[in-house]
């Protein structure tokens, strides 16, 4: 499904905005990880750090929906309408079985 | 459940080389999640970008179930040893759960 | 996103044999699922009984997955070529976010 | 980590409110399970079925929980309180990390 070197080129996954929104999220999501080195360095009880690490898990999670959500409305939503979904969708439920288990 | 202060000082939640191990892999998903960025920033294909990001999310769940079966080992163990056992289970299931879904 | 009345009528959302594959599936899960009450019944050991919940879990995941993909390649698929596959989409992702946290 | 033939005779795992109660909530469960059969047989819309899919998950997992805490509590703390802990222990986090991932 990969797009071509060509393509590449020309066409773009998301917009300025959004990957700046996506990026922004990242790093606070790097953050929280080294946040959580922290909490190891300096003993902090278990239980503490284990519900930091759900917060990240979670927030990853939604990061995931989100791309999800726009990967399916434009990616999948063009090879559809190009006559070629079923590739594309059998992607989509790949990343989504994947997703779900992790 | 939290020790108190007092408590902080002298009990160790985990020895010198379980916090280093710790700390490396935790190292290692700061570096995944910036790798997400450069993913991001270099408008890379969402397919390949929702595959790392469970990967991620794998990788801190191993992280979590590691943690979860030591502090089950010590500090749970500990507090059954000690006729408290009851508090300390309700804290761990409640921990499962938030992880479960998370 | 539900068909209207007169559109249920005509509108098949899966042909004979996957009813049947469906439905057979369904009714092996729920004899697991009496399988549960039986081992609670002969007083069988907690992990026995964990281990096969999670099997039934992992069974009606394998169900919604595989539906989830029907319903992309039709419903999602047909109302993308209409036009108005941006509240099927939204949908799906709801869909999709309420999977993952089950 | 399951108990000899000669135990299983003397010990018991849960009394018998508990048996009642989870006995019920897995009826409730089967029914579920059948409607599902009813709601593909009658050709229900693909949503709706798999957000009922996703409740019997939901049930599944609550009676999981629910016999964790039990689990646990009992002989999770007996072995503990025995000297035999780290297998008990060992063995409650494949049932959890088995549980985490169906």
């Amino acid at each position: 499904m990969a797009a071509s070197k060509e393509e590449e080129k020309t066409v773009s996954h998301r917009d300025e905005m959004e990957k700046e929104q996506l990026i922004n999220r990242l790093k606070r999501i790097e953050g929280q990880v080294r946040g959580i080195q922290k909490m190891i360095e300096s003993d902090r009880y278990c239980v503490d750090i284990l519900v930091q690490i759900s917060a990240i898990n979670a927030a990853l999670k939604k990061v995931s929906l989100n791309m999800l959500g726009r990967h399916t409305n434009h990616c999948v939503s063009d090879a559809i309408k190009n006559g070629n979904g079923e590739e594309a969708i059998a992607e989509l439920m790949e990343v989504f079985e994947r997703f779900s288990k992790s």
